[in-house]
Parts: structure tokens; C-alpha cells; sequence
């Protein structure tokens, strides 16, 4: 049994929807893990990760006007509000998408469908540097 | 210990919500599963997840109502609509649901809540089957 | 290694978002898990787990005010509306939310970031105790 963790840096990102599957895959030593699953856990109150299309961008686009629409800075009746508009929206955004992606791994590699990709939902306009911490744990390769 | 990964795929269904607990759990051989997790991953971005009431089937038709309503197939600003107007939708719901759920395992049963149930969200017109990961470790009876 | 679970019952808790870290915390053992993840997984379909911020009370009242503005209660177009208003609005924040959270565990502790507490999201107006299965599996310190 293969059990491991890892602490992860994402560089800082623009407010918006960001593809990071590489940025985390170079981190994660996944030879000889057999069968498992892997844990992203972001240590964040305002950033989200979730999966979602790995090819056309315009997904990531339509991902912020989508929720830049339906979760608006701009809600009258918001009273935590210090940091900016961007305050508590960013707060709703990260449970309405979630602080972790759970993915299974096979044969020493993430499970993921053909499409799928790791997303970083960046919620606050200057969110800076973002920690994650992966943990895995498999049935080692005989 | 065990741990344990087997490929499921669901029939084709019409775009809604689904109660698919049986489905699965045809696939899994929870016998000896004294304690532990299971982990089901969907390996798509356009249906999702998720876990509610399991018997009256007017809860699966009120998801799909307040769905269509506050996920608009025909919102003006969505670019990623090749694929027809269910395509962009399709993808923000995937999110907002989940990927995956994890439930825990006792006695060699899941420990669901007397209510819980699990749904696939189907979240396109003629999205086809759907292919499920189930992953799940735990201690073996003695 | 490690694996164990502990069922905990949480107080009846007003409508609303409520912090329960401690509430949860008291009742696990993490003494001698070295790194591991924990499960909690919560049992009914119109409650719901997230993590957000656990210090400004003020997060967890504009989440009461979101919810009940983006999921009204008084939407004409439910049929499951037998329990009352609160009950279909209740089943559609469970899966927006989720029903369980999966937190890393690092040198026996909850490696929850800086801001990070755990959230119970209780939809009903009179929801009354409830149920929580808290999992959890780590390699055992030396």
C-alpha cells in the first residue's frame, strides 16, 4: 500500500477559470501506483477547483460570465464585503464548486477522461500564490 | 486491506436526473468490506453526480426544472455552443454538481441515510452512456 | 495502517450556516496519523457540508441571504412541496453543496488552510439532529 502527500505552489493567476493539470501532474510521483486515488485539496476560502473541458478555452471564458452572472459582486445585501466586491462571492464561488477534486489513478496514471482537466476557479482579483495539497494513496505494482 | 477499481457503464438515458443506486451496485462486491470508502468517479464533463432523495421521483423532475432555469440553454453570452444549446449548459452543471461522490462503507453495505440515493445527472440531450470509475478500499473482515 | 469510523450526531441547529469544526473535531482520534484523509459524510438530503471561512460571522448570515435568494423558497414551479416550502429548496442546496467534505490529515491534525472551518448547512426550518459518519484512513507514525 502506497500513501503519500504532497505539498503543492500554484503560481498566481488572473481572477478567472484556469487549466492546471500539468502544473499539478509534475508534482505527483504516480509510478508503481497500481490502482488508487488521488485528493487535491485547496487550503483556500475564496479559489475552487473542479474539472471540467480540457481543450476549447471558451469553456474557461463562458465558466467566469456564467458565474460572474449568477453569483454578481455587485448583491446589495452582501455585509462581508471588507476586501472588495470580490470578497464574499469569492467565498460563494469555492462551495459552489468545492475545495477538492477527488480522481482515481490506474496503472500509474490519473483516470481521467478523454476531456476532462483540473480547473483553478480564481475568484478574487489579486488571490496571489495558491496552496494544494495532494494526497494519494494505491495498491503498489507487484 | 482491500482495494478495489471496476469500470461501470450506464445505459443511455434522456437528458434529467436519474436514480442509478442499483445500477451501481450491481458492479460492486462489497462482501468483507468490514469498514472503508467508495469513491465513483464519472469520467465526463457534461453529466455529473450526486446524492439525493430516492423515492419520490417529483424531487428528480424539480432538479431538472430549477436546473433549466438558473443554467439557461439560451443565455446570449455563452461562446461554447457548438454542440447545440445544451453544450455549455451541460458543462456548467457538470461543475456545480460534481464529478464524483464518496460514500462510506459498513458492515459490507454503503451507509447511505435511509433517503440518499444515488443520481446521475444527465445533462445533455442525447448524451449517449456514461462510463463510471468505482474505486473502494477497506478493511477486510477478520 | 490506519482505518477507522465514528458515527457523530450534531445538535438541532436553526436554518442557516453553521461552523461545527469543533463539534466534528471532539469526536475523532487523530493521535499517531502520520498523513491520511478524512471523510465526513453527512446522512440526510436537506443538509449539507462545505468548507468556508471560520472566522467573520457575516460569511456564514450572506450565505443564509444567497441561498434563499438564488434557490427561493416560493419558486411556482416545485411539485415536491409536501414538508413545506423549506422542503424541495432544501434537496437542491444538499447537491449544490454536497453531502460530505474530504479534509487531508498531516502529523495529526486537520490540514485545513489559515481560514478554512467546516460548514453544516441546514436547509430545513426545523431539520433537528443530525446525522454525520466521519472515515478515516492514514499511515500510522512510527
Amino acid at each position: 500500500m502506497i500513501l503519500r502527500q504532497t505539498a503543492i505552489t500554484l503560481s498566481a493567476k488572473p481572477r478567472g477559470f484556469h487549466l492546471i493539470t500539468q502544473e499539478v501532474l509534475v508534482h505527483l510521483d504516480l509510478h508503481g501506483c497500481k490502482l488508487g486515488v488521488l485528493q487535491l485539496f485547496l487550503q483556500h476560502t475564496s479559489a475552487s477547483l473542479t474539472l471540467n473541458e480540457n481543450a476549447s478555452a471558451d469553456v474557461r471564458r463562458d465558466f467566469e460570465r456564467f458565474f460572474r452572472q449568477s453569483v454578481p459582486d455587485d448583491s446589495p445585501y452582501f455585509e462581508h464585503t471588507y476586501e472588495g466586491l470580490d470578497d464574499m462571492t469569492a467565498h460563494l464561488k469555492a462551495s459552489l464548486l468545492g475545495h477538492s477534486v477527488t480522481i482515481p489513478i490506474t496503472n500509474g496514471r490519473l483516470a481521467l477522461g478523454t476531456w476532462q482537466g483540473i480547473y483553478l476557479g480564481e475568484h478574487r482579483e489579486h488571490g496571489g500564490k495558491r496552496r494544494l495539497l495532494a494526497t494519494y494513496w494505491a495498491e503498489a505494482d507487484a
